[in-house]
């Protein structure tokens, strides 16, 4: 244990900020620790538009569905999948990028935006700023193109509002570890188990904090994916000319 | 600055390991780190394999291409997208999965196993262990599923070596902050000058450690993105339930 670990164990994902901006110094020390975290054979496909304006941060929680958070942190950060970057680079090089109508484009590009949100995440709060991942930038992602000016061969992927706290989360339980961790290979019989037990202990978990609304996992797991959840993610990505092809 | 920002801002692959364990209790703290990392709508779609059978990890080297490393480093990770978690749970509820036809639920399971990585990479780096992020599984997916008993709706993503470093590596120079970072709106003049400042740091770089068979990064990303970089990755997902359709 250390105090890495204890803050990394510690993660809340934080909906309540108050209006205080974080000061220039603090969020490039941010972003450059995003900036140096590894990427897919050193192509560098992540970029990262830093949004602060009041107007555009109250249409992007308009975007996501109306959450208010969004529009009132300081500092919203959308993360985006640039095979735009790579273009230039192989158009110096005279060659033609191929890259993004496979599907491999798209897992590696997305796994480099989630592991510099990871790095953003941990970054942000070793300055003791709270943070909440935006995955709904999804839920309309022609609107976040149009409104951050994106080209063609880029795709906004997620999210991060952040700012100091106003009210603290509490922390969510997790799914049981043994259905998370598997040891030299999957262990399938493990799942249902875990999830009856973690349907239990959510409900319990909603009950201590008040929320009368909330559901245990299972529901609101099949509440979302039973159904395509963001079906405009694959019209507008292929738009931008990740069509998945091959 | 903080002591975490200068762990995050000093990150490099690591790519010479002793072939000493990494301690149990250590190895459960990172794991338990990734593990508290948020995920897309709560569905905690990732899952992680651990590997440390000596068999299993050359194995693994020879799979991502012989890769030395993957084979000497005494702990292997891989990240699995994981839909057939929640595959169980929707079954709980009398639901049909839907969301594995869709490219929306290849993005968001890929954000979180990128998300998770970042934090593993933190988490382990917090220890003084050194890590590579290894994407080359998806070289052979296939292989990796047959490795891992890996069920249907589920996808081996990327994984990561890790163990106490033999050798150092040095840091590897990025491109320059303005092709990564955008203020309010994507800046694309900035690109060509940032990658033509590259270009040279980089063979500058080379040049500095010794490698005569560096080259440029405009030149390694257009051997690697005009053509389909592992083309198998398509058609095994789809195998695997992730069809993309929608």
């Amino acid at each position: 244990m250390n105090d890495i670990i204890r803050l990394l164990q510690a993660h809340r994902s934080e909906r309540s900020y108050k209006p205080d901006p974080i000061p220039d110094e603090i969020l490039d020390e941010i972003i450059e620790s995003a900036h140096r975290a590894p990427t897919s054979i050193n192509t560098q496909t992540t970029s990262i538009v830093v949004i602060k304006d009041a107007e555009r941060r109250k249409r992007i929680s308009e975007i996501t569905g109306g959450q208010p958070w969004v529009a009132k942190a300081p500092v919203f950060l959308t993360l985006v999948a640039d095979l735009n970057k790579t273009r230039v680079g192989l158009e110096k090089r005279g060659a033609t990028q191929q890259i993004q109508h496979s599907l491999e484009g798209v897992i590696a590009s997305t796994v480099d935006v989630g592991i510099a949100l990871g790095t953003l995440i941990v970054a942000a709060r070793s300055f003791g700023l709270g943070i909440v991942p935006i995955g709904a930038i999804r839920r309309d992602p022609q609107a976040m193109i149009d409104l951050l000016e994106l080209p063609e061969y880029t795709f906004p992927v997620v999210g991060i509002a952040m700012g100091y706290v106003e009210e603290p989360a509490t922390q969510k339980p997790r799914l049981p570890i043994e259905s998370f961790r598997h040891n030299e290979c999957y262990q399938a019989e493990n799942l249902r188990p875990a999830i009856d037990a973690y349907d239990l202990r959510l409900s319990e978990y909603w009950k201590q904090i008040g929320r009368s609304d909330g559901i245990s996992w299972s529901e609101n797991t099949a509440d979302k994916y039973s159904l395509v959840y963001f079906p405009k993610v694959k019209p507008v990505a292929a738009k931008q000319g990740f069509t998945c092809e091959d």
